[in-house]
């Protein structure tokens, strides 16, 4: 496997970046290539504005996504972000690992997908015709590569659950799963979600490796999250609606963008 | 009306600038006090860091929610961070206007909640008892506050609609309408979204602006969303599931926080 890691947490002693360093080390000891991008460590910028458009015209008023087409496209954004951009081609797996923080990625971590994920590379590419959209929701940039998130929260799995207060936790990583991984054609395997990371000891915290381990030893037989492709028949075009009745008759939401077996 | 905006783009002539000079002009020609966190204006810093935390001893562990804890108490965090503060608390309204990027906020602004969310301010406070779980869902620093989301995307209403690809705005916004604002407190009103920004012309874009507007000039009869308060009966404690048979027949995941009349 050449599995790349994005990781965003600030503490070198932390249970994450402990967690990490266990499971890269399991990885390379199988002889696995493993690329981290130390979001902190690299003080990756995290911020989209026009200095990442090197072709920008100093007087030209900046929309970020025609700025970034266009200079994806005339090879001018900056190398931070072509360096991410190099290993996400390089990786047939894609690890998403931070702490969920108010309900979401960090801010180093949003802002590096806000920069790498650039139009021309990571959206507005493909047909735009009667029968598609882009190549998007499971077509695109990186079709064939699997990805999923590890991550850390303090609620417990009870707050997270289907009526839980928080919202279920697949909904609360949906925007991620599948507006993020599966939108740029990445097979989505479930989230590792470590709960009430706080409080956890010695063996919260082998459990937690142990899982981690435990998914890279049985990749393979992992099923994706069985998301909807968009331009194979389920969505209207251009609307993007679901056909009707595609769904389960109690299904809602989020759900329904997940066939059902 | 106290009015604040905590506004996140980068562009001096964007569509989304231009709404928010065109809005807070009304705001003030009415008579209400307006103040503007204008993110990248201001430079904020986006990342959490052992920076933001004063009294953090260097050789110390960072423990995010600990180190906010502790520096909160002690007066100890960042002058830009405790400005936002102020700036909360002086506040009757907030809102909350960014571009959807990538299915969620502009790095810059998911770093300001990051750092200004701290712990003993924003979340871990009140009892935790057999009866309640802390200050939040309804309860918080910004109780008796009503607060709500202006954002642009570029999807249409039917791709952000209750069967669109994207899943439906609501949920979308769910983790900043329910888990940031009426986490803190707040009463949420409806988020108030532009779609297919970018194609708008000058018609597109006044049609904008009388909506917030208009959201301003009646203020008072917005109905709030009727989330469901955490500590008043309705959730079982500590585990924070929705007591059953309390949602309609068919609802589910995030919907099922929401009461009907």
């Amino acid at each position: 496997m050449k599995v790349l890691v994005v990781f965003a947490h600030p503490e070198e002693r932390s249970f994450n970046k402990s967690l990490l360093d266990s499971y890269v080390k399991h990885l390379e000891s199988q002889g696995n290539e493993v690329k981290v991008s130390d979001l902190y460590k690299q003080n990756f910028k995290a911020v989209v504005d026009r200095d990442d458009f090197l072709n920008l015209d100093k007087d030209a008023r900046l929309q970020v996504a025609s700025a970034s087409y266009g200079a994806f496209a005339a090879k001018q954004l900056t190398p931070d972000v072509v360096d991410e951009m190099d290993k996400l081609v390089w990786a047939d797996t894609i690890v998403f690992h931070f702490p969920i923080w108010w309900f979401g990625m960090p801010a180093i971590l949003k802002g590096w997908v806000d920069r790498v994920f650039a139009c021309g590379f990571a959206y507005g590419t493909g047909e735009y015709t009667a029968t598609r959209f882009g190549d998007r929701y499971g077509e695109g940039i990186f079709a064939g590569k699997k990805a999923f998130v590890v991550t850390t929260c303090g609620g417990s799995v009870e707050q997270y659950s289907d009526r839980g207060i928080n919202g279920p936790i697949d909904h609360v990583l949906f925007t991620i799963n599948h507006g993020l991984l599966f939108y740029t054609g990445c097979e989505v395997l479930p989230a590792i979600v470590i709960h009430r990371t706080d409080g956890r000891k010695e063996e919260g915290f082998k459990e937690a490796v142990d899982l981690v381990n435990e998914r890279f030893d049985k990749f393979d037989s992992v099923e994706p999250i069985n998301y909807r492709k968009q331009n194979f028949g389920d969505y209207e075009i251009p609307s993007l609606r679901l056909k009707e009745g595609l769904e389960l008759p109690n299904e809602s939401g989020y759900d329904i963008h997940i066939a059902k077996k």
